[in-house]
């Protein structure tokens, strides 16, 4: 049973039919009739006019946005152990063209507006030390945490103050918003942000992102990075396919709040192991090593991280039996 | 009717059905099954050991490959109408660091050995000048030209006397050998090819591309470069699968095939205007702007190439009917 | 007897004076009283509020230019045989990120606007295709050849027209306007240009280099690329005194004056080979390569460019004898 | 007063000659019998055969070995407080094109072998992860202590173990050798280094450092990387005059011993005051605010290092009576 990541689970059926029925001679790269409701969709998603980009990978969709954000010869704000520093292969220094991360503190993977500005604080303006021209936050984070509106606009706000601009990896956005009940405009563009990654693939899509810029006019120069970095599929319909398939009905929010209340189930069975709180879909354990044996032996799969601790991650489609043997199995420990 | 490119017709029902018979939980990246029976099923093709990656590009293929084979200071020797010149919105400088693309002239987009060795016979051997580190041919070419197994022979043996990398952009490699019938090795390894992109897109595929490596060493570092690229996706069983899909039973050829016979009763159709002889499925014409407006007002799709010439170009899935309409057209021109 | 190039004559005494006169603790990089006067001569010299930077070479000083005007995903159009094409071993693409250089040809290594114009018109305006962002031309140029303030200006306003940034390598600054008694603003500035190269190190200096930023906004950036190079030098006084002393008194312009006039010399020696026009300080003659090989074996130094011709660069500090025995040899060939 | 660095002091009577003897005409760039003359003499001093290149900047000498013994996609393992992480404004990450900075602890400023090992043993061996690919460590470092041979061979053999590259900036490598009296050699190649920056211009030289590389095949490479960089000086003799003034009679050893003489006595005011053991020209001093102050008003110069601490440099210039008046300020604080 696989509760290793929701990066390899299979996507939601609505998706299959959706690429199918998307196939079709049509024009091609994102010229297609279903690439060009995107921006509208968004745009009411996030009560604001947006301009929107699909790409495959939420690596594409953060790194093209940084780019963006970023001069080659300034720095990003993040976490220590945000995704684009842990798990990108060093995308952001190769799409900004050579522009350094700023590794901040945090607990549960997640900054604050004191802690940039203290980080600002200690850099000399001048020539020989790399300014910083942004941030970037991750929500849900990588330790499953969720940002709430007045956080991020907190971290808006002190971004405003020193000329940086706010990005959002949202690989788990829906299952943060599942969570918080906030809305996506609340979070986003009216705290602050600039641009973000709207993650599908974690969340019942095959291999489609979406970038969101709320930034209009940035939108040509991100276009023309989308092509330069070999992303411009040139049957781009199915990637909007899958997006359209999700946003359909709140299908997206529907996956993640399935994850979430699984993720739940999980981590009630031993409250007093939870590393951090359970505020998306992922759970980290304090477990010795022989329990992680244990567990192992009886058919979980999941992450080891670092000594005593594992991580544990629900996929949309993971519920009922196997999420109930995994809570009996912890608790049981 | 939609004789304008090749890039945006349907893929192949195989393929999606094999999408979406890949649809199921499995590890991550390019550790499930399908994407492991690549090298096998590549290297029997190719009659050698050879690595495969899968990539949603074209673009992407052509670039990770000419990343590994040309530093950032050097150059890659190309036809001045070359896919990674023209159409690539420099992705070849950006994947590989600001290397250079030295442009050749050639009767239908091709280059010849003595092309390569006249234009590298013009560089001073000193470091003012940017040396050059590779050579990259199109097979098809973008004039659907086709290179036999001799002159890319040819090519290979220039490249390894001067030292240079050999890469073929095999976009519509299935094309040129349906034409040839040459086995795979012949034209490619066997001749001195390093490495190529094995294009699917265009031959019934949906977002799958292969890069292949001869030089079978060079595997780990695309394997980082196409990370830090953004290309590799989670569920990259869904691309191995397409790929498996037009392999198995020699489903790629026959597409091509296909392809190329409906090029040729089309390029039958006006035999004295075609600008180049018809070795694919593209098909060069010589029509005047009122000639071409009559086209297009018959309902025919096709891309204007400057004064005096149009492109059309043949898709897989496009035979009978249309083909023969559009031959007919021409013909009473 | 070297006329070879101007690049590696001695400098002139009052630099190497300079030099030696600087030669006291004062605060580090630009920060000491010579730096900081730079700005303030060059506005008067350009009738104009400009910023300016030392740098130690030409090449350091266009591509940290291009940079500043051109991103890394368009294009620079310059000429065919420019500097920045030829003999700067792709430095351009590393500094500005993988910009490409876009060649024009051109009679004598100019370019006009009509001929930019065209090049543009050529260009699909699509994220496929990548867009040109800025013009660069070289004055005087490559084969000797003066722009007039006019020519620029032509430039400038087909710049104007299509959005592109107008740069000027002025390697050879002073020659050319030693020839045309033009003001620096006139064919600068005041036609269109954003940014240029002055040069001094041809011209008497050591290793210093003006970069002139018109649009002064843009310094901030160019300062901050100019470290990330490595090219704030910490003892930058060195480099602002060698500038200093060869503008104090028309020093530069003298020195031009005296290399124009001997390149008058030995250009009047045989006007019937003459390749181009002599507007500078370089001469490029037809010549058998009999005839090459006498003037060799005679004791002077030159460059052999391609069959039938030769170049001749006069040095600021080559005048008298030397010249005349030249002018002699060619007259008696 | 100025003690605030080392960098703007004076140069050397005999590099300002130097500099003017070299001032004739004589081949470019690095043609010239001055510059052709380094590899022996440096390979003299090393015992060993190297090549070495001039460059103007230790960025530049820093970041151009670097580019030769990192890919853009690993990274380089240094002290957080390195001068390439803290200083060069992101140079390592322009010149490798990406690379990444891997930031150990350290007291000092000093890496050990253990720390690298703990530091690998942290990064999964994946393509998700930059992988190291080169270690560098400052000697002196940038707090004023001393690698000894024996801790640079720690070093080295860890490199060795794990496939790293080392590299050593020897911005005050001079200083360091003083203090140890160890050989040359022993504290680089012999211990596993392979390509240094040769610090001069903190030692009495005016703006040329030297690029050793013991791995002498990476030569090629890095001298294109140097003229792609801008940083190949067309008069480069007067560079190499600068580097063989230095090192011809140990004037370089001169020079860095009266500086660590001079720094031992300023030292030898504040034992207990000291943050670190004084090795090499620097200081650093526990002082309160108003002692700060105190100071700062008596004339001297330097550098608030943080709360409470005050950095104090020696340069190859200052003996006698600054510095005993500076000693004497201190004690009676």
């Amino acid at each position: 049973m696989r509760f290793f990541s929701d990066n390899a689970a299979a996507a939601h059926p609505k998706v299959i039919e959706a690429i199918a029925a998307s196939n079709r001679v049509d024009t091609a790269y994102d010229g297609d009739d279903l690439s060009q409701r995107l921006d509208g969709v968004f745009s009411e998603l996030f009560e604001t006019d947006v301009r929107s980009l699909w790409v495959s990978t939420g690596t594409a969709a953060n790194c093209l946005a940084l780019a963006a954000l970023c001069p080659p010869y300034c720095s990003i704000i993040c976490h220590r152990h945000a995704h684009i520093e842990v798990d990108e292969a060093g995308a952001p220094a190769f799409f900004t063209g050579g522009a350094k991360l700023m590794l901040l503190d945090g607990e549960g993977a997640k900054i604050t507006a004191d802690a940039v500005s203290d980080a600002c604080g200690l850099i000399r303006n001048d020539v020989h030390q790399v300014q910083p021209a942004a941030i970037s936050i991750t929500n849900a984070t990588e330790y499953g945490l969720v940002y709430r509106a007045a956080e991020v606009a907190a971290l808006g706000k002190v971004a405003k103050e020193r000329g940086l601009a706010l990005h959002m990896d949202g690989a788990r956005f829906a299952n943060a918003l599942a969570t918080t009940g906030e809305s996506p405009a609340d979070v986003t563009w009216r705290a602050g942000v600039d641009a973000m990654s709207f993650g599908f693939v974690k969340n019942g899509g095959l291999n489609a992102e979406a970038l969101i810029l709320f930034r209009t006019e940035l939108f040509d120069e991100v276009a023309v990075r989308r092509k330069r970095a070999g992303h411009l599929s040139s049957k781009g319909r199915m990637l909007a396919a899958q997006i359209l398939a999700l946003l359909e009905d709140g299908l997206w929010l529907d996956n993640a709040r399935a994850a979430n209340a699984a993720a739940q189930t999980v981590a009630s069975a031993a409250p007093h192991r939870l590393v951090y709180p359970v505020e998306a879909n992922e759970i980290f354990l304090n477990v010795s090593a022989d329990e992680a044996e244990h567990l192992s032996r009886r058919g979980f799969d999941f992450y080891d991280w670092g000594p005593g601790q594992i991580r544990l991650v629900i996929s949309w489609d993971q519920q009922g039996e196997a999420v109930d043997q995994l809570a009996s199995a912890i608790r049981a420990l």
